[in-house]
This record gives C-alpha cells, structure tokens and sequence, in this order.
C-alpha cells in the first residue's frame, strides 16, 4: 500500500503575479519539489538524476486544478501518491492543502513522467532507484 | 468561426532547466504569454485586466502535453483557440510548433477560466470586454 | 549589534537553467525568500505587507556576485543582516554557503528598499513593525 | 564605437508579482534575454552556447537600480552596450525605457561575465565568436 509523502511549504513573494496569487503554472513548480523532496528522502541524488546520464525521465503530461486561491505566506501541505503505469512510466498525484485545513484540498495536481535514453529518446525501463523509490514510503 | 491566434516566441535561457530544456511548467507561461498577446490585440488593456478590479479570472484547470523538447534559442508558433463554456466561463487550446515546421506539434495545453466577482468570489457573466475577445478573430 | 538571521534552502530544479547551475537571478529570488522569512520571524504579515495596502516597499537596488556554482539538490544557507540607511530606507545583505561549509560564500548579495506612499509614490517613513524587524534578532 | 544593440520587450503576467510590479529579480531576467538576442543576431547558436561544451561563460556578478515599476502590458524597450574587461571576461550595461519615452530610463543593470574551461572551472580566453559579438554592432 502505497502512503502519501508529505512535503511542507510556504508560499513565496515570487510565486505570486499582480493578481495577488500564485501564478497557475507555479502551482506546478510547487508540486515539482515535492517530488524532488522524495526522491531526495528515498537517497537518490538529484544534481546527476536531473541533469540526466544515460536516462532522462522527462514529464510527458502535466495538469492542475484549483479550487482556492494561495497567498504569499501561505504555510501549504503537499501530499504526493506514485503509482507505476507501466515498465517505463510512472504518474504522480498531488493534493494541496492549506496547513491545518487538510479536509478540502485547496487544488489538485497531475504530473506523468517516461524514462528516456538520453542519445535516442527511446522509452527504457526505470532504473532500480526509481522502482525503489516508487515502493518507497515515507 | 473561430480562427487561431498566432504567437511567435522564442526559448530563453531562463525558460530552460537544468536537464537543458523548457522547463515544464514553463510550458504553460508560454501559453498564458499568447493569452495576453491575444487580449491585447482585441484592445484589451492588460494592467488593469490581470490586476483584478471588481471582476477577476482566475484560471480552474490547466494542462500540457509535451511530445517534444524545447532548446534555448528555438523559434516556437503557439497557435491558441478560444471558446465559451458557459456564460461564466471559457477554455483556450494551445498548439505549439517550431518555426516553419507547424505540421506536428511539440506541445499541446489547455486553460480553463472562471469570472468571479472579486469580493465574493462567486461566479458572474463574462464583461463585454471579454466576450468580444472570444468572437474576435486576428 | 544585529546578528545574523539564518535561512535553509534546498536548491530546487525549477532554479537551475541549461547549463546546469542556478540561473543567476534566482539567486536573487532565494535572497527575497529569506528576507520574507526573517519579516515573518518578527511577526509581519506577509501577504499585506507585500500587496501593498497605504505603504509599500519596492527594491530600488540589487546586486549579486558568485563565486561558486549551486547544483539541483545542494543544501544552501543564507545569512541575512539588516541595516537602517535613513528613516525611509534599508538594505539587506546576504551571503551564501554549502550546508556545512560556511568558512566560503558561495554568493554574496544586497538589496536597497525604500517605504513610499502608494498612492503619491513619495517616500515616507519605515512602519513601526519594519522598525521592530530590523532591530529585532533572531 | 559601440553601438546600443535595442531589444524590444512586452511586460507578461509572469514578470509580475502580488505588488501589482515586475518582481525585481525578472528585471534581470528581461535584461538576460537582450543578451541572449544580441548573441543571436550576431549569429551565435544559443543551444550549444548557453548548454556549455568545453567552455562556459557564467555571470560572476549582476547588479539593477529601478526608478520606475514596470506593470504587465508595458512595452518596454532595452538598450545593450558590451565591453571587453580583460581578454577572459566582459561586462554588459542595460538601459530600460518605456517604449516611445526613451528620455528617462526606468531601470539600469549592469552583469560581468567570465570564460572559464568547463572541466577544470579556470579561466580561459574568449571565444573568436564572443569577440567577434562584442565588437559586433547592428
């Protein structure tokens, strides 16, 4: 059974605009760290992982959906859930909450992501770091 | 019948990460950049439309698809269409190209967007404004 | 005497470019993400002080120099110390170091902020809680 | 005589952060993405140069004063002067004006950049396409 990893985070001056919010696709960023947050506590390395050797794992999909505003100094929750779809292939699902308020997502996040070789851009299969860190639970 | 709108931009560095391509979420600043070329050029003035007076448009949904990577210096086309969903409400759909190969995409996003009533932040009708936008074609 | 405020930061992707290091103006990013720590250690609250209510704050002046790259993944530190310049303004100095490795900054920054009218953009005095932050220590 | 190199530049929604004003770090950004133009137009590849093969060129050190905010729409138009500092390094210095008031500048930046080998991180001559750029006049 695979429990959610937790990632904690205050929103920044930066990843608001004029409209007084974050910017929607910040809100993307955001779930973006929380998976380098996870891959980080599951022990892999993250300047060689993204910076990409032999195998890249690029995101092929990406979506997000709002339900509330976030201001800056918002202190937020990300909650992340890794499912494997497939030998060379795995999705992550976000949720947002506001800390304290865990009952009604504030918004809702989707990122798809395919393993590469670097030279070809063929699908490969993940490497025994990430099935580990998919069956990784914090 | 809606024609597309057509956006020339190219990839900064700053778009890019540290795998060497755009970033994803970067993506869809791009996207949201031919959103207010669009606006623009149907005569809307951008300060105050993003600033939010009494009515805001916050966007509800978002999503990208990638099937290619974007390099720093490429000359990409985004070509967007805009639709009403409801009189509240419309989605805009991107196509990304690069320069003179416009027969496959390397991306393509979605948006979805609300008008809401700044203080209460329930739903309202769409401003002339907007609606002469949807119907405007460049 | 003002000691230093300290701020962790874990360097995020969405921070890097193409050529594999922090993009230089996130650098100056990661420096506002802590002065917006240090106001909130004091008790300042952040979305209204940085959306601007009768009083804002806008930099009028920054500066940063590097002597060492940062990676995806490195655990920085930044030491922050506030100074008075006049009873409108202040600076911020920063200096950054690898997490455990603080005998060299790796970067080393300063940021000019000046309290206006927001409405006359004429200068006026710093608020009684910017006052407070600037000479209270953490 | 070193002539400006001009880059024009629409104000986006991104720039801008919940103070209703470009955020002050993107007013680096704005200014990096002349240069990345300038290189362009003197016939650089920005790909391969910005990505670091053998050599590399980071910025050692940036710097911006704003007189004026920048608000989403504004056109603004930046001036670019280059100059050699030693046979290793050279510097940059940005003008921002208003399109159509190029009296008084807005902002001014300055940023010193380095050649070093990319293995060894040592210093190291320009390239004969930097020198070519920077006495490169259009």
């Amino acid at each position: 059974m695979n429990q959610a990893f937790i990632y904690d985070r205050t929103i920044h001056f930066r990843d608001t605009d004029a409209a007084g919010v974050v910017y929607f696709a910040n809100g993307l960023s955001i779930c973006h760290e929380s998976y380098e947050a996870s891959l980080a506590a599951s022990g892999i390395e993250l300047q060689s992982f993204f910076r990409g050797g032999a195998i890249a794992v690029p995101i092929t999909h990406a979506s997000i959906d709002f339900f509330k505003p976030m201001f800056c100094g918002d202190r937020i929750v990300v909650s992340l859930i890794k499912t494997l779809l497939s030998p060379e292939s795995f999705q992550i699902e976000y949720q947002l909450f506001i800390e304290g308020v865990e009952k009604n997502a504030i918004a809702k996040a989707l990122t798809k992501h395919v393993c590469i070789d670097s030279i070809t851009r063929k699908r490969c299969n993940l490497s025994q770091e990430l099935i580990k860190w998919i069956e990784f639970t914090q």
